[in-house]
Parts: structure tokens; sequence; C-alpha cells
């Protein structure tokens, strides 16, 4: 698309900073956390509540949403061509346990104010322009994480995303089905259907922009990252009478295991992120030798020929040192590195200039629902700033001149999609 | 109480074996676990259940029941001398999650059969003779564990163990309220009252009766025991965003902390018992740094002057060791090794030999709540056998030959106290 397609007073639009903040702020008042975070687990009656005020929103201004059969909400602006492959912004709603009030929510609320502003003046673009909130991106209540977008993408089944149960025993199905029989007016979509470009906003989660003094983040890719589900099996007796010698405790030998995997597999390099993030303990009783620890381990690195070393080394290190006990290494996901869409990047950096703000190119060392789009379609990221870096925490926060400014980017990024090819002209908006 | 006041013919009693294992049975089914075991916790549906068993029992053979405002049930016999200290015999009826069939429960049946045996003979003892079931013992539910004996003895306080609560938030101040509420017709005694013995029948929890091929373990002491609750505080972050030389990971030193303590605590020397049974991490997700990690230790040697330079070694290593988070190290048990009554031991011993078993001297490397009652009266236990030295799992079994020979040795250790000194020689039994 042409920068020479769009016309200067296009230019200057701008979406509205105050509306865009106080629709953010709504949202972290559900499932808000008395530490003034927010706990919005996937498909839990916190995101129904959200979807309830995304919903309203969107059809206040004239949008259409919908849904799929794996719960990610699409609001569109409809296009002029209805049957052509649309343009698809946006991130996630659902939240980790005691997470923030940015993290996936910026860049829906962002998109829907892209969407609300383009609408507010008339504009009726080529394609449909369509905001996305992906299904469980976090993965904290049903792992893995990013259901929505792989179940999108093809990547993962519909009937294995439905399969997976949380903590209670609850299953992906039950949730599902709980979601889309609260909305029972909301149109479904068929899963998976063509797009012709996906740009996602988010908060860096890391302090990268900050200590370089950026505004925007112009997101070459997104490192590699594997997660793996660790079993490690003993015997359970008694604290006061079995001998140490005669031991196999589980609890023991994870504490040897883990040791040596932050040192070996953490300490690699200095790109390495290493994280034993949860971890669960049988049977967890005061007096009673571990049976048995499950934990989860999460790897990446934005090198894929380390990557694949460090998870063998991992497997090994497992395999190796767990003895008495044995331990069970299951991949869970397995997702190299890949890079953005350049064109779209270097659209980023005209649009960024365009509203005058500063911009550095980043890797994002984050995993984001954009990874399984980016083999579909052309796709970018814009990150912003986050303060100290810090996300995935209650105290996460964003300045409201960066979330302004991100959501700005995106409007300009975007504007070509919404203005060009107009196939009737008479519906040009001014 | 002199061999000689007790006549042969009493030496011929024995309890009723079927009778006992049915029993024992019973209260197998309460709580009853697909793997063949128990989980019966304290003040549960189970446990009120599982009185309601007891006290049925108790009628349907004269035997008074009743309780205190710690939720201790009591079965009396009733002896000439209303007034006069009770002698006490018993264990408790609560189990780990996933626990035995006789850890606990066996004591209380035995004490509820010998008293029924002699209550079918016509027996008036001159002071009560009364079966206790102490509340929970095993701690998994409410931590610390002994609290019904605890409290009975003035070593806790009421108000702290009603405060304490589960997992759940529920504190013991309610669950005990529910336990009263159940048996509304059940009298109180007072909290604590004078008691002239305390006798525990109990399985071994060790293999050290199985390996010398005896039946009766003469219980001389148990082992001393330290409890902690350590909190290790860390920071939380993004696991694909924070580096790892920028993270304070509260598991990762946790594995340091933990893999220090199993070395150098737990392979102090063969007799020391280091376990950590229970722990929490937080937020317990697969992507997020853990910020805060909880244990439960339980560490126990038979010298207290080892288990004090031990107990001392574990806090060293808790507070230098998991820089750069920080550890917070709580006592919650302190329980130095105790002796046993020798009178009473030797006692045990002639009682056994009278109906001829084997019998050895042995050291309780478990905790009970004789221990709680040794520094009130003379106070002894009678250890039977488990296969293979297994507790607390599901797979824990006794012989019947071996819960029939235990209760047959406490019968005759206690038919002194039954018989004699006589004030009403005509209630004599015969």
């Amino acid at each position: 698309m042409d920068e020479a397609t769009v016309s200067t007073p296009h230019m200057a639009w701008r979406v509205d900073a105050d509306r865009l903040w106080q629709r953010l702020m709504a949202l972290a008042a559900i499932g808000a956390t008395p530490g003034g975070g927010v706990d919005r687990q996937a498909l839990s009656k916190e995101e129904i509540a959200s979807w309830r005020l995304m919903i309203g929103w969107a059809l206040s201004a004239g949008l259409e949403p919908s849904t799929d059969a794996v719960g990610n909400l699409f609001i569109a602006l409809p296009g002029m061509d209805r049957e052509a492959a649309p343009v698809l912004t946006g991130s996630h709603l659902d939240s980790q346990p005691g997470g923030g009030r940015f993290d996936g929510v910026y860049g829906v609320v962002a998109a829907l104010e892209v969407l609300t502003t383009c609408a507010e003046r008339g504009v009726r673009p080529p394609v449909d322009m369509v905001c996305v909130a992906w299904m469980n991106e976090e993965g904290s209540r049903f792992a893995p994480g990013m259901m929505g977008s792989e179940a999108f993408a093809g990547v993962r089944s519909l009937n294995a995303v439905r399969a997976a149960r949380d903590a209670d025993g609850i299953c992906v199905a039950d949730a599902l089905d709980a979601l889309h029989a609260a909305f029972p007016a909301l149109r479904q979509r068929p899963l998976g259907f063509a797009v012709s470009a996906y740009v996602e906003a988010h908060i860096e989660q890391g302090a990268v922009l900050e200590a370089q003094g950026c505004v925007i983040g112009v997101v070459t890719g997104i490192q590699g990252k594997k997660t793996f589900d660790v079993v490690i099996k003993g015997e359970r007796g008694h604290a006061g009478t079995l001998a140490m010698a005669d031991r196999r405790d589980a609890l023991e030998a994870f504490s040897r295991v883990a040791t040596a995997l932050y040192r070996e597999v953490g300490g690699y390099d200095a790109a390495v992120k290493f994280t034993i993030g949860q971890l669960q303990v049988e049977p967890n009783a005061p007096s009673v030798v571990p049976e048995r620890v499950r934990l989860r381990i999460d790897l990446r690195h934005p090198d894929n020929t380390v990557l694949d070393l460090l998870g063998q080394r991992l497997n090994a290190l497992c395999m190796a040192g767990a003895a008495p006990c044995t331990a069970t290494v299951t991949p869970l996901v397995d997702a190299p590195s890949n890079g953005f869409d350049p064109t779209l990047q270097q659209a980023i950096v005209e649009a960024t200039e365009r509203i005058g703000q500063t911009h550095m190119r980043i890797l994002s060392a984050a995993g984001h629902d954009a990874r399984h789009l980016a083999p579909l379609c052309p796709s970018a990221m814009i990150f912003i700033p986050c303060r100290d870096g810090v996300s995935h925490a209650e105290h996460e926060w964003a300045e409201p001149a960066h979330v302004t400014a991100g959501a700005n980017v995106l409007l300009q990024l975007l504007l070509p999609y919404f203005l060009a090819p107009r196939r009737e002209p008479k519906h040009y908006p001014c």
C-alpha cells in the first residue's frame, strides 16, 4: 500500500485518548485485585463481563461483534467487500492471576479505538477491519496458552483445545459452552478464515524501550519458546520413620534437578530465559515424604539452534538427575523464533514518525498471538514501554501518553487499509 | 501395680479379634480412597461419620461417650470413684490425605475393644477407664498436628488452636462448632483433667519390628521433632522478558537452599530425618517468575543436642542461602525427645510374655499424642509391625494377628487398673 494514497487530512487523525484510557480502566475493574492488578482468567465470568463491555462499546459505534467455535471475539467495521479477507488487529483479554491492567487488553482496546475513530468519521473500508480478542493467550487457567490463535491458525485442533482442563477439573469445552451461552445473539463465524494482514499492539513486558527512551517498539520478531511438563515420581513415606537412605523423595530430586537446570540451562548465555513457574507437590502434607512433583518449564531464546540445544540439555538433566526417583519430560509448546513482515515494520516506522514519536527495532522476548498469524499473512507488532519492564504483576503500568501514542501509530499504520483501494469513491470519507 | 493382684482367670482374657478387625475395616470405609487407603481429615465430615460409629459401638456396650472444647472424643467405662483421675488409652481417628487404615485408628479401636471386653465381663473398675481419640494428630488439614493432646495438656491454648485455618480458609473454630453441633446430646468435659496413666497402641510406622521378627514393640520414648514454616520471598516477573541476571526467583532460591538443606541437615548422620513435605508457589503460573515459596520442614532426631544443632544449621542455611531473595524461618513445633515410664515399659514386657508373643524395646521415630501425656502421668506406647514399615500411604498394612496381639497386650497391661484396688469387692467380676 502506497503512502501516497493517504492524503494529508487523514494524517492528522488521532484516537480519542480519554476514551481509550477510560475503557482500559473500566476493563481493569473487572477481576481487579486488592494490589491494583487484574485476575481475569480465560473463559471466566470476568472474561464474560469484559466481553459485555466490549460488545456494548462495539454496538454503540455501529460495529459488528461475532465469535467462533474456540471463543475468539471479533468486532468488525464492515467493509465494502464483505467476502474479502479482512485486516485483523487486536490481542487478548485474559490475564495472569495477579496480572496487570495492560498486558493483552491494551492491544484489544487500542484496536477497538482505531475502528471506532474511523467509524465515527464515516469510513467504509474496502474490506472488513476487525478487532480481535484471542481466547486464552496466557495459559494460566488452561494450559498451554494461545489456544484461540492456535486453533484459528490450525496449529491446534479444536478437539485438543476443548479437552484441556483447569486446576478444578473444568474442561475448556464446558467453559466455552458457558461463554457462548452468555451471548446467545452473537453471530458465529467459521473457525479460521483468510486474513489480509494482522497487527498487534502490546506493552513491551521488558525494559528495553524505557532504557533507550523510546516510545514505540517496531517489533522485528518473537524469540523462540519451548515449554515442558515434567513429572518427578518417587515414593511417599512417613517423615518421622523412613530413613533418609531409604527414601525416594520427589521434592529432594526436584531441588537437585532444578538447581542443575537453573545453572546449566538458565545460565547458558545472557539471552536465555528459563523459568519454572508452576509446581505441584503430592501429597503435599507436612509429615509425608513427597511422592510426586509436577512442574511446568518455560524456556526461551532468540536463536533457534541454541533453543534446540538447551531443550535437549534440559531433557538430559531431568532424566539423569532425578535418581533414585524417575523423571518424565513432556514437550508442550515448541515455537521457534519468527520474524515479522519487513514492509509492515517499515510502515510502523513511518507511522511513528508521522505522529512525531521516537522508535526503535526490538525483538519480542514474550510470546504473542501474532506468532501464529505471521505464517498466514503479513503480520506486525507495535510495542509501547511499561514501567521498569514489569509485567505479569499487579503493579504493571504504562504511561497514558504511551498508551495514546501506540494507538495513534496503529491508526496511522492501518489508515491505508481503511482508505484504499476504494471501489466506490462516493463512500470516500472527508 | 502389682502383678499379684491379677488372678489367673483374667490372665486368660482376650479381646474379640473378629470384632476388632471388623471395626477397623468399618472405619476404613469412611473416607476410603480408590487406592485402598483412607483420607479422613481432622474435623471433616468423615471424622464426624467415624465418631457416629464409635459412639454407636460405645453406647451398645454401656460405655459413656463425651467430648471437650477442643474436639477430643472420650468413651468411658465408668469406675466406682467417678471423681478420681481416670486411666486413658487411645490415639487418633484423623488420617493423612492418602493415608492408611491403621495409623491412629488402631489405637482407638484397640482401646474401645479392651473397654468393651471388660464391660461385657461386668467389670466395674475403681476409676473410669477411658478410650480417647485426640483431635487432629496428623496436622495435614490444620497445622500443626496434635492439637487435641496439646490443648488437653495445656501446651497450646484453645484460642491458638481455634484460630488455625485449613487451605480453604476454614478455621478450627468453625470446624469444631460443626463437630459439636453434629452431636448435640454429647456431654462436654472440661478441657484437661487429671489422668492417672496413659497408654497408646499404634503401628510402628517403621520396619524395625518386622526386620527383627518381633510382634510387640515396647516403646522407650519418642525422638525429638522440630517443624518450621519457611517463606522465601522474591519478585514476580514475565518469564519471557525478565533477564536471568535481573531476577529474584523464589523457586530458584528454594531449589538452592533445599539442596543445601538435604545435604547439610538431612545428611548429618544416619539417625536424622529431614523432610520438606509441603510447598506452595505463588503465583504458580506457567509463565510468571515465582514471587514466593512457602514450605513446611519436619526435622527429627533422637538426640536433643543434635536436634538443636541441626535446627540452628537449618535456620542459617535458609537465611544465608536465599539471596537475592529473602527467607523467613518460623519455628512451629519444638518437641524434644522424651522417655516413657520405665515401670509401664516393664509391665508391657510382662503382658506380652503372658500372651506368648515376642517383644523388643524400640524408640518411636514418629511423633504421637503420648508425647504430650508423658509429662502429666505415667505413659507408655505399644507398637505392632506394619508391612515394609510403610505408613502415611494407602498401602499401609498390619497383619490381623498383630492387630489382635497388640490389643491383647493392651488388655493384659491395663487389667490391673480395671481390677484393683477394689473398693467394693462385691462388684469383683468372675
